[in-house]
C-alpha cells in the first residue's frame, strides 16, 4: 500500500512517465507500471490524451488492459473508447465481468455495440449480457453482475465446491453460494467460512442459512443502497418476481452510487445542471451553470419590478433600502437551513418521522426562538447605530416574518418536491432561494407600507 | 428481503406493535420479533423512548441485543445506554466485534466505561479493547476491528483451516487470511476461495497472494475510504508502522465514513453546526442554527452602513435600490457554483489537477462568458421595462464585475481553506456567502458612483 501510494504521488514518476510517453520508450513504460495495480494506472492515464493512453494501454497485458478501461471516470472512458477498434473492445469486454462489460457497451453507439456482441465467442457472456441490457442503469437488474456461485439445496458439500472450482476464473470475488431450489428459486445461502468448516460428506441441506436478504430487479439503485447499509452486505443477491436468482450486486458498486448521489445532490444545491467536473470543457461548464444564474437574474428582475412598486416609500424614507441585503440573506439562509433538515429526514427513513402537523408546529416554534432572537438583535443594532425607533420596529418585524415563512417555505417544499417524484434537494438550489428572496422582500415592503 | 422490507414499513404492525408495548404484552412482542433481522429492529426501536425500548429488548436474546444496541443511531443510543446497568451494557459488549464494542464504550462516561472493562472475564477481548481505545476515532486505527484471520506463512492449508475452525465464532466475515512473517508482520493474503480450492497438503506459501493493500493505523478515515474505493475491498488489513498486523476495516464501517462525510458537508453548505437531524429537540436545532444566521445578520448590517455610504447617489436615483436584490443573488449563485466545483475536485484528488494559473483563467473565461450573457439579458431586460440607459449600463456593468469577482473568490476560498487543513466545503456555506454579498454591492454601489 505504502509503495503503492507513493507511486501514486510522486510528481517525478509522473513527469518520468509523461516523458516516456512523450518518447514512446516502451521498455521504461512496460517496466515501470509491471505489478502496479490497474486501479493506479487509471489514475495516471487521466492526465494523458486517448491517443498517448491508447499507446500506453496496448503496451499491457490484455486482462490488465480490460481492468483498467474499467476502472476509468466514465466521461474519460468514452472519449477513450473512441480510438479503439471494435475487435479491441470486444477482448476488453471478454475480460470483464457482465456488469462491467454492460457499462461499457451502454458508452458505445447501438450499431457498435451489436457488431461487438456479435463477435463474442463465448456464448454464456453473450447470453448474459443480452439479458442485462435489457434493464435500466438505475435499478438493481442495471446494476447486478450475472457472475455468481449458485449450489443445488440437494447438493452435497463437495458437489458445491467443484462448482467452485468450475467458475472460479468467472466469479472473482467470492463471499457466499447462493442455494437454490429445483425451480432455480433462491432460498439461502452457505457461507465461505462454512463450506471450509463442513466435512465432505456433509449436504448443504444440513448447512445452508435459509434467513437471506435479497432485491427484486426493479428496485431502485438508491433503494438498493439502503437495503445493502441496512444490512451490512457486502453482496446481495438479486431475484425476479417469481424468486428466480438472476444475479448479485457486490458492494463496490453500490458505494459508487452513494458517492454519485451525494455528488448530485451537492451539483444541485450548488445550482450545477449535469454531471461537470473542473476539467470539462470551458463550453460545458457555461451551459452547466448558465440555466440557474438566469433563473436567479429573472427573479432579480422581478424583485426590481417589487421594489418599484414602492418608489414612493423609497423616496419618503431611503433608508428602507438600507436592510434589503439583511432581509434577504436572513430568508435565504433559513430556507436552505430548513429544506436541508428536511432532505435529510428523507434521505433516512429509517429514522421516526412524526406526522406533518407536529413537524410543521415544532418548525414553526424553532423559527419562533431564532426570528425573535435575531429580530432583537437588530431592534437593538439599529437603535444603538442611531436608526430612527419606527424604523427599527419595522424591520425587526418584517424580519422575524421572514424568518417563519422561510422556515415554512423550506420544510414543506423539499417535501412537496419528494410527493411528485423530484429530487428534494432542489429545495436547496438557486429555484427556491429565487423564490425566498421574493417573498422576503414582498414582507419586507408591505409591513413597511403598512406601518411607516 | 420481501417480508422483511414489508415488515418495515407496515404502519398497521407498528400501530398494533406499539399498543404490546404500552400494554407490556410480552408474548405478542417476543413472537413477532422471532427471527426478525436486528437491523429492523433497531429502526422499529428508533420511535421508542429508552424505557419502552429498554422493555423490548429484554425479552430478546442476549445476541440480538447486542447487536440491536449496535445497530442503533449514535445519539440514540447514548439516550439508550442510561438505562442499562453496568452488568447490562458489559454483557452487550461481550458479544461484540472489538470495534463496535470500543464504539459503545467510547459513548459512556470514562468511569462506567473503566468499570465495564474491569468486568469483561474474556481476557483477549479485554486485550483487545484496550488496545484500540487508544486510537481517535477518525483514523485507521479507530476504525478497525482486531477480530480476523492470520495464518504463518509457514503453515499448511489445514493447519489455516484449523484456524479458521478456533477463531470461527470471533470473525463473523470472513473474506481472506491475512499471511504473516514470523515476527507477524504482514506479507500477503489467500482468499477464501483459494482455501476451497486447494489440497489438503498445500502450504500456504505456495498458493498466497503477496501483493496486498493495507493501511497504517494513523491513516484519517477519509483516506482509508478513498482506498477501499480507488481498489474496491470488501476489507483492508490495518499495520502498524513496522507492517506489523494489527487489525481490519470492513467496508461496512467504511460506508457508514462516507455517507457521514456527505452528510456533514451538506449541513456546512446549509449554515447547520453539528450534526443535528429533525427529530433532535428544538433547543437543539435551534442552537445549531442560529449562529449562522447571526453572520447572516451581520453581513446584512454591514451592508446596510453601505449602502448609508451612497446615499446620496440613493436620494439622487432611487431606481438604483431596484436592483441590489438582482446583483446579490447573482453574486451570491456565481460563487456557491464556483466553490462547489472546486470542492467537488479537491475530494476526488485522483482526477488531474491543472495548475492554479491554469485553472484560475479557466474560471475566468467561464465567469466571462457568464457575465457577458447575464449582462447582456440585463440590459435589454432593463431597456425593454422602459429604465434609463444610464441606469441599465450601470447595473449591466457592475453585474459583470461581481460575476468576475465572485468566480474568483468561489474559487479561491475553497483553495484556501483547504491548505489550511479546514474543509473546503465551508466555502459554500453562509460565512462565504455573505462576503460576497458585501463584495457584491460595493461593486455595485461604486460602480453607481463613478458612473452616474
Amino acid at each position: 500500500m505504502e509503495e503503492i501510494l507513493k507511486f501514486e504521488l510522486s510528481n517525478e514518476f509522473r513527469e518520468r512517465f509523461q516523458h516516456a510517453v512523450d518518447e514512446r520508450d516502451e521498455d521504461f513504460i512496460k517496466e515501470s507500471l509491471e505489478g502496479v495495480n490497474p486501479a493506479d494506472i487509471s489514475a495516471l492515464l487521466h492526465e494523458f490524451d486517448a491517443e498517448d493512453s491508447k499507446y500506453v494501454i496496448d503496451l499491457l497485458p490484455s486482462e490488465t488492459r480490460a481492468e483498467i478501461i474499467n476502472d476509468l471516470d466514465e466521461d474519460i472512458r468514452e472519449r477513450f473508447l473512441k480510438v479503439f477498434q471494435p475487435d479491441e473492445i470486444t477482448e476488453i469486454v471478454n475480460h470483464l465481468d457482465s456488469d462491467d462489460a454492460v457499462d461499457i457497451l451502454n458508452e458505445l453507439p447501438i450499431k457498435e455495440r451489436e457488431e461487438i456482441i456479435a463477435k463474442l465467442d463465448n456464448e454464456e457472456k453473450e447470453a448474459n449480457i443480452l439479458d442485462l441490457l435489457r434493464y435500466e442503469e438505475d435499478v438493481a437488474g442495471g446494476l447486478m453482475a450475472k457472475e455468481l456461485i449458485k449450489a443445488n439445496v440437494n447438493w452435497s458439500v463437495v458437489q458445491c465446491i467443484e462448482e467452485i472450482r468450475r467458475q472460479a476464473e468467472n466469479v472473482q470475488k467470492l463471499y457466499s453460494v447462493y442455494v437454490v431450489d429445483d425451480n432455480d428459486r433462491l432460498i439461502g445461502r452457505v457461507s465461505l467460512k462454512r463450506i471450509i468448516l463442513a466435512g465432505d460428506k456433509t449436504q448443504i441441506a444440513d448447512i445452508y442459512e435459509p434467513e437471506l436478504i435479497s432485491v427484486e430487479t426493479y428496485m431502485s439503485e438508491e433503494e438498493v443502497a439502503q437495503v445493502m447499509m441496512k444490512y451490512d452486505l457486502e453482496a446481495v443477491p438479486v431475484v425476479n418476481m417469481q424468486g428466480k436468482l438472476l444475479g448479485r450486486i457486490t458492494i463496490d458498486d453500490v458505494v459508487d452510487v452513494i458517492t454519485d448521489q451525494a455528488e448530485e445532490e451537492r451539483q444541485i444545491m450548488s445550482g450545477i445542471s449535469g454531471d461537470v467536473e473542473e476539467d470539462d470543457s470551458i463550453w460545458m461548464l457555461t451551459k452547466a451553470r448558465l440555466p440557474w444564474l438566469i433563473i436567479g437574474v429573472v427573479g432579480g428582475f422581478i424583485s426590481a419590478m417589487l421594489i418599484g412598486v414602492f418608489e414612493d416609500e423609497l423616496l419618503r424614507i431611503t433608508a428602507i433600502a438600507f436592510f434589503i441585503p439583511l432581509i434577504q440573506a436572513t430568508g435565504g439562509n433559513v430556507g436552505i437551513q430548513s429544506s436541508s433538515i428536511v432532505v435529510q429526514s428523507l434521505a433516512n427513513p429509517s429514522a421516526f418521522s412524526d406526522s406533518l402537523a407536529k413537524r410543521l408546529v415544532k418548525v414553526f416554534i424553532v423559527a419562533a426562538l431564532n426570528g425573535a432572537v435575531l429580530a432583537t438583535l437588530v431592534y437593538g443594532g439599529n437603535l444603538i447605530s442611531g436608526g430612527t425607533q419606527n424604523l427599527a420596529m419595522v424591520v425587526s418585524i418584517a424580519l422575524f416574518g421572514v424568518v417563519l415563512i422561510a422556515s415554512f417555505m423550506g420544510t414543506i417544499t423539499p417535501l412537496v418536491l419528494n410527493r411528485f417524484g423530484f429530487n428534494p434537494a432542489l429545495a436547496s438550489g438557486p429555484f427556491i432561494t429565487t423564490t425566498n428572496d421574493l417573498l422576503g422582500l414582498a414582507i419586507y415592503f408591505y409591513t413597511v407600507h403598512l406601518m411607516l
